[in-house]
């Protein structure tokens, strides 16, 4: 066994079947969001970026940062352990309480990040409840995937938002036996929302146990920003509600909420929660004064909205092949891997318009898209230069302006090769 | 199934067993290291913290401190995004090359924390190469455990730091097999160091790579603080040199630094790496100001490795059962749980003296310990009050002030169950 030569082969392979991916060298300019510095290649440029979870632009507000900055100042840069050896700040226990009331439950528990809260809950909420069936959506997070398998329970998978395939895997599994369904609110790629309401039906028919992940909801949705749970009056039907801190609040880290008793299981049982330094006091107290000014203010989550649609539409007006969603999210159809890229990078180099293609497995292929999330700071203007950049990458590259509508999806295209890289995440 | 039930009793039989952990809610301050306030019970208390793993208070460094605010008030508080979707920003570039360095490596790689490095690093290795054994020692941490155990290959383990066992493993292995050696520098819980040379050579002789576990180690040893590897001359024949950012260094995240293909290997194919949303630009420049300074500086490791010396001794001319360690770690044995909880509760409500109890699985029964974590900033006063404090409480408590001496551990203790929380972490 050559050990170098193995990874050297493995690295070119990557290289040959062009999947391979060089991240973007980026450094972004509070007061000018959404437009950054981006170094390639010995030179510095101003880019606008167009492909963001920072959606509401929380990461550059004043109070958000005095907040992280004033911690920093007064607590110092980290944790200095586990939450259970020293690392338990005040200002993470006061996020935990207002990540609770964000959500009108009991309790909060916030984690390193979302993949970890997702990983972390759904494996001890599973291994703890004996004999436990899984019921999961097949477009769940990878995060997701990762908390089932862990949790070394029996798993079924219900077709993506069917609530009739749910409904018979719940019926055969049967009342008596410990069932988590497992889904998300907001579909990161597609944009698309699950039928909650009728999700908690089936769960309160067949005594299911609910677990949601908000992670591009919160913030975003509702009137306090509780995500789409709270825009549509049921937070309190579902189980455990799972959110992140890193995209519309700005920061870092992910949580969980719900009673007291779950939330303590957890961080009573879960190693990924035990074993890790806690967040640093400064990224919880800037954490909380986004999700504070959040839940009072609409301005961002409505020039958010307003601005979604309008790229929509001036994107549609040109004939570009947006794909619809009822969301912020506005994927646009390439339908191939090479031009996804080819298109990306030209958007890049010669627009200095900064969009991250999306290929297989994070999307089927044939569906490879470039993914664009505006925010209340991408100005009209913005959007019509974008336009006009994406018209003459269209051109330039014959991608065609195909009509739009959401593509047909083969199911077995949706299970993710542990061993793939992704061209998402 | 009565899903609250079933949780509520899960935490009752926590407190039934006195495993049930309460955090302790502190709020350190800058200036005044190892100070804090703690709160509980509504009331406020100033406490001195005994148990912290910001080893060096580079948390407080002004340098490191202004590094953060800086970085926060000209790049924002968040990434805003997975490392390939726009969250690679210029500081996280900076950081890598930084650590790639202080390991004398071609390449590092950052992730959110030191249980993801270790579990995506270790998992990702192993499962790329054609059917690997790896080969851990059995003192392995948590985070560790679950890389070997995630990557679903065979695992054999060795006895703690024995290489007559580790050599008996590779002979039976075979030169040609894929062969992956996992271990720690510095074991936290006992503060011993690995015979890392013996272990180096034995990797040559039966073509094994290696993998080290610096995070007790990085800015607290070598003449730049890289670690036991550096102090030693050997991180040239370690592969992979694995790291925090959150003990030493005084912010939050975990990293690998080695050669060019195996660290892309790892950033193409780990999902837990992949699929997380970086670390902010603010943590990553508070980081890379604290490496910097550390590798210049010998002021923090010099004092530091005084005052651990002097705790030690202080402590054990008091008669207290100070388990004799080569590092800066001060366990102090008390050898029942119960004990050591009470120990705890009476060394912070009655002397205000902060130090975690260490129980079972964490360390194995009968070996309960306080360990004590001393810095630059624990001094000689503070000493003397800590030995003042642990004496009374020793006999308050009837706790035996044994002679020291590392107590014999039982292998089979060493096996942490799933589903059984911990002390420790």
């Amino acid at each position: 066994m050559n050990y170098q030569r193995f990874f050297e082969d493995a690295i070119d392979q990557l290289h040959a079947e062009r999947r391979y991916r060089v991240f973007a060298d980026l450094e972004r300019i509070v007061g000018q969001f959404p437009r950054a510095l981006w170094r390639a290649n010995g030179r510095t440029q101003e880019i606008t970026v167009w492909c963001s979870n920072d959606y509401l632009g929380m990461g550059q507000h004043p109070d958000v940062v005095a907040a992280m900055q004033q911690a920093a100042g007064g607590m110092g840069t980290g944790a200095g352990g586990t939450r259970n050896i020293s690392g338990t700040s005040n200002p993470l226990v006061q996020l935990e309480t207002e990540l609770a009331d964000l959500h009108g439950k009991e309790a909060g528990l916030v984690f390193t990040s979302g993949f970890i809260s997702n990983e972390a809950a759904i494996s001890t909420i599973a291994r703890l409840l004996p004999n436990c069936l899984i019921i999961s959506d097949e477009l769940n997070h990878a995060s997701m995937i990762e908390g089932v398998r862990r949790s070394g329970a029996e798993k079924k998978i219900f077709r993506h938002n069917d609530v009739t395939h749910l409904e018979s895997i719940l019926q055969t599994a049967g009342r008596e036996r410990a069932k988590l369904i497992v889904f998300e609110s907001v579909y990161s790629m597609d944009g698309d929302i699950a039928p909650i309401a009728q999700i908690a039906d089936l769960a309160d028919k067949y005594n299911a146990m609910t677990y949601i992940d908000e992670v591009h909801a919160v913030g975003m949705y509702g009137p306090h920003g509780g995500g789409i749970t709270e825009r549509e009056g049921l937070a309190h039907r579902i189980d455990v509600i799972e959110g992140t801190l890193a995209k519309a609040f700005g920061t870092l880290g992910g949580y969980i909420t719900g009673t007291q008793s779950v939330i303590d299981a957890v961080r009573s049982y879960a190693p990924g929660f035990i074993f890790t330094t806690a967040l640093p006091p400064a990224v919880a107290a800037a954490a909380t004064a986004a999700i504070r000014h959040l839940k009072a203010s609409q301005v961002e989550r409505e020039a958010q909205q307003r601005q979604a649609r309008r790229t929509k539409d001036v994107l549609a007006g040109a004939g570009l092949p947006v794909m619809d969603t009822p969301t912020h999210i506005v994927p646009v159809l390439v339908g191939d891997p090479e031009l996804c890229k080819m298109a990306s990078d030209r958007l890049l180099g010669v627009h200095g318009i900064y969009i991250q293609p999306i290929n297989y497995p994070t999307v089927p292929r044939g569906t490879e898209r470039l993914r664009i999330t505006p925010s209340p700071f991408h100005t009209d203007a913005l959007i019509a230069e974008l336009q006009a950049a994406l018209v003459e990458t269209w051109d330039a590259l014959g991608i065609p302006y195909a009509a739009a509508g959401r593509p047909a999806v083969a199911e077995s295209e949706r299970i993710i090769p542990l061993l793939v890289p992704t061209s998402g995440g």
